[in-house]
Parts: structure tokens; C-alpha cells; sequence
């Protein structure tokens, strides 16, 4: 495997880079961005996963998030990579909530997206493998987070996954794809019938039968316009206390879906993430 | 004068809003940007205006700089204005330096320019009127501060307006549009040959004849792609020897022309300007 430099920037006496690669989970050519803080430049520092939401790419994270200042402060590195596969012989759809730019980080089964659309196994495999090797960070010391569509991704990643990724967070996250319009869409595309796979990219059902060792911390906009028809939180609320999970589900009066949302309370999530991989 | 609101957006306890209006020196529609803090529902906070540069609009700024957090704790309102005229009846050229997104915030003397293209008197006075009369900040509390073209508008606007504008910083400004091949092309296509023109809207020329009683904070990141052919900020530090001015010019290491570079330094300048302005 080897990685491409598109571009570097210093960032937060860090440097903020652009790579890309041939993935083979993805079987095309895939850009992801990564946040390395000063501290790697002496050591392996811990590494977060941020998975973005539907129609973004690599760049919304990394140019509005303002997340580099305190991955800076804590000595954290950020990937950011692709929300889907890419290019002209990768399969789409006509909208914004299916194919390319809408992944929902799943492994689509049903033609003609499984040919491309792996972003589990890519998220769950092989960028780890690629980050470790390419980078100095840690990659006992992963942890996981995301936004909407991404916030969806980061939860049923962590959950079916707690020895690779050790902490995880939301923002707005999608808590019950099976249960709203984006989720039904997508997982009767990539899924078709095939309820048993829904059901385990579902946190709020994975969360009704298992929990996480550590804490759960997700941040909701009250005034987040696809609040109620299509993130439905008070669903893992109620599967974590169905298995007794500890969940930080804390409802900020006003905010709204946008990176102005997100921007606003970064800070407490890389700091909760850094505490948790020490 | 009426402004129409096109978003809103919680943002660190305070609100990113855009808004659209009629405006009279441009002779066109225009969309602003404003961030007011939390202290602005209760009170007149001092108001920032920061200008950007060349292929910018008013959204460059507010979703890239992470400038939200540090006003909202100084309680600053920060306006971010269009960087030209907009709309199929202004005046436009092929390049990115020149015509729309490219308004060198000067008022333009040649046509077809003339028309519209009149961002000096745009933000040296419409502007902050209309900002004064629609929201809640203290009109004789403003700063002025911008990035490249928009450093360029920010020093020339300060220095000659220093009653209007009491604190002014920049991050890799042209400091000397009269020297650099941007500034001499769109001076030429803006004033034509009349160099008197020139020389008022060149900030290493005006600050050699005269001093702001405050100090200047000036940021130029070393591994910038335009230093030595556009920016040439020891033009403005000879100047500044010259008429005793206090200038803060800090060169850092790496860092390139992006808005990377102006995250990693946004809070110092926001820092410096409410010091200024109480």
C-alpha cells in the first residue's frame, strides 16, 4: 500500500495533509486527509477517526471543524477520510443520500453497489493498517467520532469493534438508521431485504444487547432541522439503558445541523477522546 | 437601508448569520456575513470587520477561521463582507485577480469598473452604518483586520481612517500593491495611469508619510507560495522604521497562504483587537 501527498499545510504547529491511495476494500482510488499534531514528530500519538456526514468528502472536517487547535493542544492526530467510494466507474444515484458522498460505512451486498461500496471493512481494516504503517501514531490508541451520517458510522463501528477503537463520540449522529427515511433508503439499496444486516449497523439496536467499557459522549442541536424524523436519539438513549450503557446525551438549546454546531463544541470532544486513550 | 436574513446559526453562544442588501455604493445586491457574541444580546460590543482576499466571498472567513470562539470570549461582533460588486450586470474579467472577487476595496475610476466597483466607500462607510443602525454594536468601538487583498484593504483603510477604525492587523497582507504584479494589474485596470491614485491605497506608501497611534499586528507564514512576488512585507517594515510605527510584523516558520495558517493565529489577532478597543 502506498500513499500519494496531494498537498501539506501547517496547521496549529502541526501539519494538515492530503493523501491518496488505491484502496483495495473500495477497489478505487480514495483521498483522506490526517491532522498531525507536533507531538508526532517525537512520538506515536493516539489517533482519532472522524467520519463525516452525507455529500461531504474528506474537507469539511478539516477545513471547519477547527478541531486542529485542540488536537494540537492534546497531542492527538485526526484521519478524515472519503464518506464513499469515488470516481466515474463507482456506481451513484440521482440524490444526496444515496451512493457517492453516502456510504453510511456499510458493505453493500445488492448490485450494483457492492462492487465499490465497502466502507466498513475500509474504515474498520484497512485505513488503520495504512494509517499505522504510513504514520507516527498509536494504533492501540484509536478512537472513533463523527457527524450525522458519520455519527451513525463512528457508533456501530465502536460498538462491534471496542478492541480497535477505545473511545467514541457523536455529533447529531443518525442513532436508528432502520427507523428513518435515510437509513430505510440506503439500507434497502446496499442491504436489500436482508433485515439481520440492518439490525447490526443499527446502534440503537447493537445497544440494546451490548455496551462499551467506557462512556459514550454525543452532542444534539435542538434546533438540528432532521431531528426528529431522522436522528431519533431518544432510541439509543433507550437502548443504553436497556444494557445499562453510560451515555452523555447532552441537548444544546438552538443549535443546528452545520459546522457551526460542531465547531462549537469540538474542544470537549477531542478532550474527552484524549482522556480516554491516555 | 433594510437587510434580509438568509441563515442563522447558534455558534459558540452567539449566532453566524448572513444577510443580503441593496447597496448603494456597489449598486448591486450584496450578501454580508456577521457573528454577533452573547454579549450582544445585552449590550453594544465593539465590531470587527475582517476583509478577505482575492477569490473569496463572505463565507471563507466565517466557516474557515475558527474566529467564533475567540469573539464570542471577548464578546466581539466580527462583519464579513463580499470582496467585490456581484451579479450578471457588474463587470467581470477572466482571471481570478481581477473584477469580481477581486474589488481591492478601492473605488474604481476607470470603465467599465466604475460602475460598480466602489468597496472603499462600500466599507469605509455604507457598511458600518448599516451595521451600526441593524445591530447591537458600538460603532465607535471598530477594528478592521483582513488576509492578503483583504490586509491590503485593511491597512490602507485604517491609515486613513484611523477615527473610524481604531485597531487593524493582517495576515499576509499586500503590503505594497504599486511593487507586487496583482496590485499593478488590477491598479491599472481600477485607476489607470493616475498614480496619485496609486499611492492612496498602498499601505507601505501611505505609512511612510504617516502613524497610527496604535500599534499594527501583522502575521506572514515564510513557506507562503506569494511572499517575495506579491506580499513584500519589508516594503511596510521599511515604512514603518520611517514614520515611527509600532508594527508587530511576526514571521512563522512553514507556514503557507492558506486559511490553515490564519486558524493558527486567529486568536492572538482577536486577542490584540478587543485589547485596543476595550
Amino acid at each position: 500500500m502506498s500513499l500519494e501527498l496531494k498537498s501539506t499545510s501547517k496547521c496549529f504547529d502541526g501539519w494538515q495533509q492530503r493523501w491518496k491511495h488505491q484502496s483495495t476494500s473500495l477497489n478505487c482510488e480514495m483521498v483522506v486527509s490526517i491532522y498531525l499534531p507536533p507531538q508526532a514528530l517525537t512520538q506515536k500519538v493516539p489517533v482519532l477517526y472522524w467520519l463525516s456526514g452525507l455529500t461531504c468528502n474528506d474537507q469539511n472536517f478539516v477545513t471547519k471543524a477547527g478541531a486542529q487547535e485542540y488536537a494540537a493542544k492534546h497531542g492527538v492526530a485526526i484521519v478524515a477520510p472519503d464518506t464513499s467510494p469515488r470516481g466515474e466507474g463507482v456506481a451513484n444515484a440521482d440524490g444526496w443520500d444515496l451512493g457517492q458522498g453516502a456510504g453510511f460505512y456499510v458493505d453493500a451486498t445488492q448490485a450494483p453497489w457492492s462492487a465499490h461500496f465497502r466502507m466498513y471493512s475500509y474504515i474498520v481494516d484497512e485505513l488503520p493498517e495504512l494509517i499505522a504503517e504510513s504514520f507516527s501514531v498509536d494504533p492501540q490508541r484509536a478512537g472513533i467520532f463523527g457527524h450525522s451520517m458519520g455519527g451513525h458510522g463512528a457508533l456501530t463501528i465502536a460498538l462491534r469493534n471496542p478492541e480497535k477503537f477505545r473511545s467514541v463520540s457523536a455529533f447529531a449522529p443518525i442513532c436508528a438508521p432502520t427507523l428513518c427515511p435515510w437509513g430505510q433508503k440506503a439500507f434497502t439499496a446496499y442491504f436489500g431485504e436482508d433485515r439481520a444486516l440492518w439490525a447490526q449497523h443499527d446502534s440503537a439496536a447493537l445497544l440494546a444487547t451490548t455496551k462499551l467499557a467506557g462512556p459514550i459522549l454525543i452532542d444534539q442541536g435542538m434546533g438540528d432541522e432532521f431531528l426528529a424524523e431522522q436522528l431519533l436519539p431518544e432510541q439509543l438513549e433507550r437502548a443504553a439503558a436497556q444494557s445499562g450503557q453510560v451515555l452523555a446525551l447532552r441537548r444544546h438549546a438552538d443549535y443546528d445541523h452545520s459546522y457551526f454546531f460542531i465547531a462549537s463544541f469540538i474542544a470537549d470532544h477531542i478532550d474527552f477522546h484524549a482522556r480516554a486513550l491516555g
